[in-house]
């Protein structure tokens, strides 16, 4: 089973899911209604969604109920996505501009603030408090990761544990409740719930380390974005972490920390971390968290939604882009 | 009764209320401490608060509910702020350094953003799904305020119903929804609830018009800003919207806005809206509002809340500062 058949099968609904994003960002204001949308009509994977469809399998699955989760988490996601282009000084997302470059940083912030609204708007048509317990402590703790991912900026004294600690926040844990609050609004039981939760948490973290390897092994149009970026803007990822106080070529690194000379030497800096043992230990940690993401549905039934969740695994596990 | 008798009547109260806020706020992230509690230090009237706590008076008063919707409304009023100063390039707020100011841009949106996040967990301890849709109605109005402010800067051909449509989102809403909302968690009757959002939102009108005029009436230090910062800014309000399109002076403003010299007028400009009809009209109409949202009251029992609320109208019509 391919990802594509996974999407093939749930094609109608997610396609119901888009039609039911754009509405829920539509707006007369023409201004607005444009840098809202800019993003949405760059598409994406929608793997948020997905997630919320695939844990609402595992309840009585009602996709009146589940829209509402899945538009909200999207578009929290998309929210994010647009104030992070500020935060990054990014140009490029998805291989179109951002909105802070098509725009302005003035206008992303407003348009990240009015999506994160119609976000919290859409999940009010649920009535069940925990949904939105939930999502309001993973907004609480994503905040925490964006900060936390600016207070680490070039900074090399972090360990590995404040890299998976701020990428938890920053990825998993929307990741983990796309899973869970799936299963929550289907009525599962409390293990499924727990279960999907923890299968989340671990394909999030997965997903977010194999992003930072591919930001330097990818080619620019893989990523629609030059390859090293994360460094380039100091955010250092586990790659370049582990290569620059690990890897055979440390002493280099080092040298180029203390005396403040990385920037002049990051094409050579990005291309030892290519090349380096770094790609290899985040492939294997992202290769452990994907089979404990598998472990968690181990014992459950045989079923479709069960072999679409490992395929995701999977392909996560494996992808290049 | 004086606004001071009416803060010392719920003094125990309030005083909780500001526990609470620092509470929600707190975080072992000692920048992101510093930063979110850094306008939360600076102080301010808390007149949202005081309002959920008066509206709460109507139905069951029990400040372990309305607590959880004082402080939530606080923060994203405190949010919105942190955020505007963006928006607005703005170097002081109640006389302190804004955020932006003291650290820089991007700590200002995010710590926005965390803000509003603790303030959407506060309030999702209380299970009625009526309380999160008028407030996440409210949030996606407040952020369009916010956008049709940035789409109207330096535009001198909207009318007075646009500004005023653009204050109702801005401002009167969330203290509207204060007042609704105390009296939505005191189990109030559906009638008193009504009235409490009029009252509430006639009298936020009455308050962002005054908000308006003293921009211009007052001096540098009872704003601490410096006067004419809106204008100066180009965000036009009613009365230099009124000098300029009705008033006797409008051929001199008409000039300057058709050669585009307004900028290096400004000081006159500011000086002609100061001794000019638009005050009057904006205190007119201020003035109309209060006497609306007095009526809203109208047939209510006579009681402490009552005199409270009327107390307010009127201290909010007239207030200097």
């Amino acid at each position: 089973m391919k990802l594509v058949d996974i999407y093939f099968q749930l094609k109608a609904d997610v396609n119901y899911i888009e039609q039911e994003l754009e509405r829920a960002i539509d707006t007369q204001l023409r201004d607005l209604y444009l840098s809202s949308t800019h993003l949405l009509k760059a598409g994406g994977k929608r793997i948020r969604p997905v997630f919320v469809l695939l844990g609402g399998k595992w309840g009585t699955y009602d996709l009146d109920r589940l829209k509402h989760i899945a538009v909200s988490l999207e578009l929290i996601h998309m929210a994010t996505l647009v104030h992070d282009d500020v935060v990054d000084d990014a140009d490029k997302r998805r291989g179109r501009e951002t909105v802070k470059a098509k725009w302005d940083n003035k206008v992303a912030m407003y348009t990240g603030d009015y999506i994160l609204a119609r976000a919290l708007s859409t999940v009010t048509k649920l009535a069940n408090p925990q949904i939105h317990q939930i999502l309001s402590h993973a907004i609480v703790e994503m905040c925490k990761g964006e900060i936390e991912q600016v207070r680490d900026l070039h900074n090399w004294e972090q360990g590995f544990r404040t890299y998976l600690r701020r990428i938890k926040r920053k990825t998993a844990l929307l990741i983990a409740i796309s899973c869970q609050l799936g299963a929550v609004a289907s009525e599962a039981s409390a293990d499924l719930v727990r279960r999907m939760f923890r299968y989340g948490y671990n394909v999030g973290m997965a997903f977010q380390i194999t992003d930072d390897i591919l930001d330097f092994t990818g080619t620019d149009k893989q990523l629609g974005k030059p390859a090293g970026s994360d460094l380039r803007q100091g955010n250092i990822t586990l790659p370049a972490l582990y290569s620059a106080t690990k890897g055979a070529n440390k002493e280099r690194f080092q040298n180029w920390i203390a005396q403040g000379t990385l920037q002049e030497h990051m094409d050579e800096a990005i291309e030892l971390i290519r090349r380096g043992e770094g790609i290899a230990v985040a492939q294997s940690l992202a290769a452990r968290y994907i089979e404990r993401a598998r472990q968690e549905l181990a014992g459950l039934p045989e079923n479709q939604t069960k072999k679409s969740l490992l395929e995701i695994a999977s392909f996560i596990g494996e992808r290049k882009f």
